[in-house]
């Protein structure tokens, strides 16, 4: 059985917003996330393809769904949405709360290997491989017609999933992402944390050299970035060396930045260009092969 | 001069929300709430229709900002939404705090008459008269062209301010209103603590009984109400009291009720259907008289 306990579910947009929760290995605790099912996918009559969205720092499996707007969007285009949470929690590590942007709500995407966080904060193998697995095995999903997206840390954590897993995502975008999070304090101050000092293990981490040695099918990226970001301005997100990054592997990579005037690094930002984003990955999802 | 204070405002959907505090001659507190102006009310350019949206029991000004999935269909339409608090706040009533449904997140939009509410629960007059001069005077609005809802509690409200203010608002709608308060626990408890014990004194504030005897132009009122919604099962809601009404006065009131199969009390269903009042409420603001 897969283990997968019902918190809640809502009807909303012709379809159900359902809270789950489940026993981890990859994080060894308790972990929460939400799904959106269209109608059809509750009936089981068709497979539709799944949208995963990864949160930034301080977020948990709610924000996307309470404040992102795109149910309207993954309905209309009948796609299953799925929020995992951003990292684990209550798992008693020391440092573990306190610090916004290490530990709970900041796991980062990565498997840690030093202690005391290497036998929880493993968000990179929760989401890329357990939790895919339960998903596919537990709802009407085709899990050949799979995407990711996701904000600020979650924009990384997507372009890091997508980009290390050549073919397993259709398309990949971002709002605001850490594009450069070794050079970065976001990315420097966790990766020294999780993964130790030695900055040649951070490199699988980083969407940035990540890109450059991208090697696989043609990969299409969208990222959306506010002028007036804050932390765009103290340069802890960095689109320009994604830019031109993927400017060495104009093959392979398609990406797509626009700078968005006057917005700034919240949830109004990501809603104004959901429905943008929504769409680029529809039309991958429901590309003829 | 005006007397608001600029609390915080962002960039969305090629336009503002921002939030105001003032101090309120009608309730003799601060008061907040947001409104969202499109960049062509921003720059003056144009007087925009101005729609307001009225909150339930426990919410406040930015329940349906953060939720309700308004922004975009507002922006679109280039209406400016305000979205007032549901109630004074910390005003050291007695009772205010304490019970979800009455004092504070509770002013079930009436001007109190009794002790110890009376110096402060005027939520009618709050938003009717004193809101709205506020907005009109500081805001590139026409206020020709004014429209209302609300869900709840707040959907009570808006019809109650439409039924008794003909020709004031362009349209009406509501998500799950309480319908007839004077005969569900969802307005008797409210009414006897701040309209005292003359039931007659509560007629005013009961859309039902306003609508019966409604004179006035035309009013378009359209109404949603979620069929496993709590509180339409357990009767505080009634809105085929509002319908039986509407049919002794089918001259001047054009009432739709929607039945909506599968959908509660809560913010998904109301962004679910949010996209259709903004356009009821769009056609009559836009209507050439």
């Amino acid at each position: 059985m897969s283990g997968l306990e019902l918190v809640s579910k809502t009807r909303c947009f012709d379809g159900e917003v359902r809270k789950y929760t489940h026993s981890s290995a990859a994080t060894n605790c308790k972990m929460t996330f939400n799904i959106f099912l269209p109608d059809i996918a509750i009936s089981g009559k068709e497979r539709v393809p799944v949208l995963y969205y990864l949160s930034g720092l301080t977020c948990n499996e709610d924000n996307m769904v309470t404040k992102g707007g795109a149910i309207p969007f993954v309905s209309k285009h009948r796609i299953a949405l799925v929020t995992p949470d951003t990292s684990p929690r209550g798992v008693c590590v020391e440092g573990e709360e306190g610090d916004w942007e290490l530990g709970t709500g900041a796991g980062f995407y990565v498997d840690a290997t030093e202690e005391p966080w290497k036998a929880n904060y493993n968000m990179y193998s929760y989401v890329q491989l357990e939790l895919q697995q339960l998903v596919n095995e537990s709802f009407s999903v085709d899990s050949a017609r799979t995407s990711i997206f996701g904000h600020s840390m979650g924009g990384h954590g997507a372009l890091v999933l997508a980009l290390r897993n050549p073919g397993h995502y259709k398309s990949v975008s971002a709002f605001a992402p850490i594009c450069h999070p070794t050079t970065s304090d976001w990315g420097r101050k966790q990766f020294s944390a999780y993964l130790g000092s030695n900055e040649s293990d951070w490199i699988e981490y980083d969407a940035t050299e990540l890109l450059k040695v991208y090697d696989g099918p043609v990969l299409s990226i969208l990222v959306d970035q506010g002028d007036v970001d804050q932390f765009y301005s103290s340069k802890q997100l960095q689109p320009s060396h994604l830019v031109v990054a993927a400017e060495c592997n104009t093959r392979l990579i398609k990406l797509e930045t626009r700078m968005q005037p006057g917005y700034d690094h919240s949830y109004w930002f990501i809603q104004t260009f959901m429905e943008d984003h929504i769409n680029f990955h529809a039309k991958k999802l429901f590309e003829e092969n």
